[in-house]
């Protein structure tokens, strides 16, 4: 069997046809990898648009219609629906079927799909990618070009299952994402850092800023390019979606979050006691920091993001 | 006299030739509003840069040489270093000459620009615009173009000061933005929500993510998509710059950084106490604010800042 004929499923369900499920979906037809893409989704609405745009081939508002006979099960809703859906899916879930989800969060991910039978492989994902936008409009098969794709297998060391976690690695490849693979709970404490406090911050950076009563709304909004605007981004993000990482990762957002408030604590009394050499200081990392990350690939090396219509 | 004609001066001196000082060169250069541009820096390699990429005509190290025969000088140093000039430029100065800042604080300059003799006119000017790069490469002519300048003129009445003021608004209106008038101390509070604060939770966020000892510097960078990367702009700004904004908006600064603490550590609690619906409603503030935004022009609609190469 050849590298490209192990990667195509013949039916591949999505549950939940949002921005990931989508884009996943559009990706995996667009590089052949999926014969038949059947979207489940509570919402008969969501899969009524999600038909009309080329994203999936039929809908099923049911689990059981919507996993039957499929070889490739996608869980790509809320954290904590996941968590339900494992139940749901140790019924109806097809013998050898790869289940995986793309779930923010590992740790509980993997406690629930623990509880399967072996019958299924469960493989947890977390593709290291998204834009602020929600709903299947929103998905495209580039997303995850030259992103991280985070694998935390469960424990289980049965063949079926080691070929399993090998095609999951395959299939994330063959969309373009560069895999890694970690134990569950070390990717909560990263991703803690790099994306679950900074979604925390943003949120709540958005919130306070719109709440001083001596400066106007329409201010806010105005001056909004001085630095403000790009939190405004991010915390234009699901709200459902980020409830449930925080509900579930809770430990090490609070654990990353008290790294933050003590560290905003020192800037708060440097900039109380006038000491200009430790703001200076701390303020020179942010230029390494960037360009490290634009030098490996995952950032735009323009300047404002390139967002700018005119100019540079 | 036409507006046009009362628009172009015949010789503009630049104190500082850095990002700001070279796009506001180049944007005046391009819609015909200077004879003549000299740049004042006391680096002569910044200015021999500048001359060779067309911003400046002339270089000059010292303010005296810089600013002799000027009708037009742009103050566009960090902010503490205006208030330092203000006492030389009170003697160098030419009579009747217009100066105007770009600094991000307007009381400290306003305080410092009090003391001038009348003959001259400080006018203190904040164009909200920028990019997180530094340096006479990084300028660009259409930096200003339907972003906010606020002026924040000083208390005096005389017909020659108001006619400055007039001049000040045609200019910055010249090269695209759009001008507001406002007292000094608001403006200091709205920007510290807009602006300071921002940048001040970025270069915080930066440093304490890069701090966590259990999560490798290299995780940091690979995950970082994942929302951090966004924080990395403002953060990599000019460290000088930034230092002299905390230390001259201190009060404004604290009260606002107060406000966001006070609504961390609500947000904290409903974390620890798992309130999912206090996060939910919290967070489902972000898209609106970020729509409006958009609205006003000042964002781009596009996903992920349009930064991504592919796609979408």
């Amino acid at each position: 069997m050849t590298e490209e004929q192990s990667l195509k499923f013949n039916r591949v369900a999505i549950i939940g046809v949002g921005l990931i499920g989508s884009s996943l979906a559009l990706a995996m037809r667009g590089r052949g990898l999926a014969e038949k893409i059947v979207g489940v989704d509570c919402d008969p609405d969501v899969l009524t648009r999600a038909k009309k745009i080329g994203i999936i081939d039929e809908g099923e508002t049911t689990l059981e219609k919507g996993v039957a006979g499929a070889d490739l099960i996608v869980v790509s809703t809320p954290v904590r629906a996941i968590a339900e859906l494992c139940e749901a899916l140790g019924a109806a879930a097809p013998d050898g079927a790869l289940i995986i989800d793309v779930g923010s969060v590992k740790g509980a991910v993997a406690k629930a799909a623990a509880a399967l039978p072996e019958r299924v492989h469960f493989v947890p994902c977390h593709p290291v990618a998204g834009t602020e936008q929600s709903g299947p409009e929103a998905g495209f098969a580039t997303l995850f070009e030259d992103r991280w794709c985070i694998l935390t297998p469960l424990e289980r060391q049965d063949e079926p299952y080691r070929r399993a976690v090998k095609k999951a690695e395959a299939l994330w490849a063959g969309v373009g994402a560069l895999v890694e693979v970690m134990d569950a709970a070390h990717h909560d404490l990263a991703l803690a850092v790099t994306s679950h406090l900074p979604h925390l911050i943003a949120f709540t950076l958005v919130g306070a800023a719109d709440d001083v009563e001596s400066v106007a709304h329409g201010e806010v909004i105005k001056y909004s390019a001085g630095g403000f605007r790009d939190f405004t981004r991010i915390a234009a993000s699901d709200p459902v979606m980020w409830r449930d990482v925080f509900l579930t990762n809770k430990e090490a957002v609070l654990e990353v979050l008290g790294r933050f408030s003590e560290e905003l604590a020192v800037m708060q009394r440097a900039i109380r006691w006038g000491d200009g050499k430790a703001l200076e200081d701390a303020f020179a990392r942010g230029r390494a920091l960037r360009r490290a990350i634009v030098d490996a690939g995952q950032e735009t090396e323009k300047p404002n993001f390139g967002r700018d219509k005119k100019g540079h």
